[in-house]
């Protein structure tokens, strides 16, 4: 078995890391080419590995780490095969039961990347809107978007969530988002929920002046999701939240290829700690929360911010953000979501992270406000109108009450 | 917040193991079950609390696990919420995304299991065969099972498959199922596949004179499963092998419910290792693999055995299998498949550990078998005859030449 280019049409890469203080790991690469492809390929026959080449899995690269001295545990390799498109079908389930189905169960291995072809690419829509059609639908040019969340949203009936979402709008937020938990009830029903939030949208439009976007959360059987998704925008829904690993990211491919569903999609990161934070086990946060969010069609992506309680490492954030708009992806660019934690004293830090293509989302941030929700809202677009100025958020504090009122609550971090 | 009963009807009980050097465990069961519900609690006015109370989670058990001199790392709690089913639809994405969206995120905690109460499971047919009902099938009353899979399917064309599984039929095995990497394809796709099978399978029934299912791997878009099931189903397929991880547990639950799917369904454990084996994140295997799967309703659930290489310790795979037979949950029980590195020296191991609802799942011990894969079934079914008559293997396989061959070729192990 040869290397082979990886610029070879026709392959998807997958790139691993394995830990194992002993194996061969070239050895062990090239047991997991043959047998998730071909099966076996050293006792085939001549005339058999003529026939089958074109589905043989390729070793591209091992690259072992194995620091002098290493304590058991420590040594590893990044490990990268090529496998022939051929031998699976142009979805999501298809690709990752083939580069990582059997081989999740087998021993210490983490899926760090994958890198299909730009012809496997092209049977997925992708994101509908991406950045630039989100910035567009609201006539948003430049700044980064001001999102905030319900702050409480089971138990209450239609009048408190109205309520609840008119002061956030009053705030001047472009986008809100129902909480991720928030499933069909009889208190706040899909259509009767889209309709007095579209509602109230357009009441705060008369004094904002401003667009938005309201995520109503899609959830419901799996089969019924398109359905459902029909009946909310018949009712005025502008934009979806969606838990897609729970679903699968199939079925959000498949509600962002449908053309009946022309609003964008926010992918919800629920589920995701079960996958990427362990160093040993599981996907990567920027393939799973970045790349494969942004093949299967979201137009934001939603992931844990490095500014909370951390449990993803700024550096890994980043990583998820530069999969979402990494340019040589044929497709459109979902926006970043840092999400938890934030405050007005943190849209200098974010913007600095993130640039101006990202999403403040807050939640504690706006409903925490001393002064209510609307100033808490008013808060972050100073902040964030500040730091596109070019001047320091304390500065501007003096100028704006709500800003003040929030830097004090809160600080202002810098680092 | 008091402790609940946690025989409450109306709630779901969550178990978490929660690793954390220094955290007031109880602390942060009260913080999951007021944040993962109605957000908060203690700042609330007393007549929102009369309001919200239906809808506020309750700790249940929180027994924490602080050796002496315990190590950094070793500190944990297991904790139990209770959560009310008011809150969250009767499916199992939404049942996952409130115990466990969020909170998957929050630093090292895994999901280890799950029980809802009666009524919520009243939503799910489960499985529709189980073990019983698959014997029925099969008109095979108490002995074990035994499975086969295709060595080699990549590349194939109908007529080498058909051979593969002619061989496989005339070795005597029950059930036989497709590569969980077999997708729609142009040289063997579903309908013609599942037509040359079943064909094979009536020519080598009137060698063996017994009835065969076959486990067609099915897949495609997730909308399409239902009607690719229905045509593999009117072309003659018995049985599905389904990839659940990879589409979610609800597009099987759907699949299972649907009256015009009326074939069993095998869950494959693709992905799986992608939850279950860090002791820090993800979900348990008796949940992931036992309990969840048969919500779903499959009829037959795959994991890793604990034979070969292993990655799934015996004590979690007969925790896999308690969970999958588990009297007190109002569900078909689906057949338990320990998979990998069988072979018939085992059945003896195999059968003390699982009893005899078990199917006995091999691939390299079938085909690898040095008189041919009919042979490999037959020592198989040899084997497993004879450790039903209380015989001794190796004294056994004296009589067999297929079984003598196999224990020369692999051996026998006890233990
Ligand atoms: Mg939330
Ligand atoms: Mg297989």
């Amino acid at each position: 078995m040869s290397n082979a280019s990886y610029a070879k049409p026709g392959y998807t890469l997958a790139t691993y890391r394995l830990y194992d203080d002993k194996a061969d790991f070239r050895k062990k690469a090239e047991g997991i080419a043959v047998g998730l492809t071909v099966g076996s390929w050293t006792d085939l026959p001549e005339v058999t590995r003529q026939k089958m080449e074109k589905h043989l899995g390729l070793v591209v690269d091992v690259r072992p780490h194995e620091p002098e001295g290493a304590a058991p545990g420590e040594r590893y390799a990044d490990i990268t095969i090529a496998y022939p498109e051929l031998n699976f079908s142009r979805d999501l389930p298809a690709l990752l039961v083939t580069v990582f189905g059997k081989l999740s169960m087998d021993g210490r291995i983490k899926l760090l990347d994958l890198q299909p072809s730009a012809e496997f690419l092209q049977a997925f829509s992708g994101p509908r809107f991406g950045i630039a059609g989100v910035r567009e639908t609201l006539g948003v040019d430049k700044r980064p978007l001001l999102m905030s969340i319900f702050k409480s949203v089971i138990g209450y009936d239609l009048d408190g969530l109205r309520e609840q979402f008119l002061q956030q709008a009053l705030g001047g937020v472009d986008l809100i988002k129902d909480d991720e938990i928030l499933f069909e009830n009889p208190l706040t029903p899909l259509e009767r929920r889209v309709e007095v939030c579209v509602d109230a949208a357009r009441e705060a439009e008369k004094t904002t002046g401003q667009k938005l976007i309201y995520f109503t959360n899609l959830t419901g059987p799996t089969s019924k999701l398109r359905e459902n998704a029909r009946r909310a925008i018949d009712a005025g829904a502008n934009g979806f939240l969606f838990n897609v690993l729970s679903y699968g990211y199939d079925a959000m491919a498949e509600l962002a290829a449908d053309s009946g569903i022309n609003v964008p999609i926010a992918a919800h990161p629920a589920l995701a700690g079960a996958f990427y934070p362990s160093p040993y086990h599981g996907i990567a946060a920027p393939l799973l929360l970045g790349k494969l969010t942004r093949i299967a069609g979201a137009d934001l992506s939603l992931f844990p911010s490095p500014y909370g309680s951390v449990v993803m490492p700024k550096e890994e954030n980043l990583a998820v953000q530069a999969a979402l708009i990494d340019p040589s992806l044929p497709l459109r660019a979902p926006f970043p979501v840092p999400s938890a934690g934030i405050h007005p004293g943190l849209v200098p830090l974010i913007l600095r992270d993130f640039g101006h293509d990202v999403v403040v989302n807050a939640g504690g941030g706006v409903h925490g406000h001393p002064l209510g929700a609307a100033a808490g809202g008013r808060a972050f677009r100073q902040a964030i109108d500040a730091v596109l100025a070019g001047r320091d958020l304390a500065e501007a504090a003096k100028e704006h009450e709500e800003l003040r009122i929030a830097v004090e609550r809160w600080g202002v971090r810098n680092a």
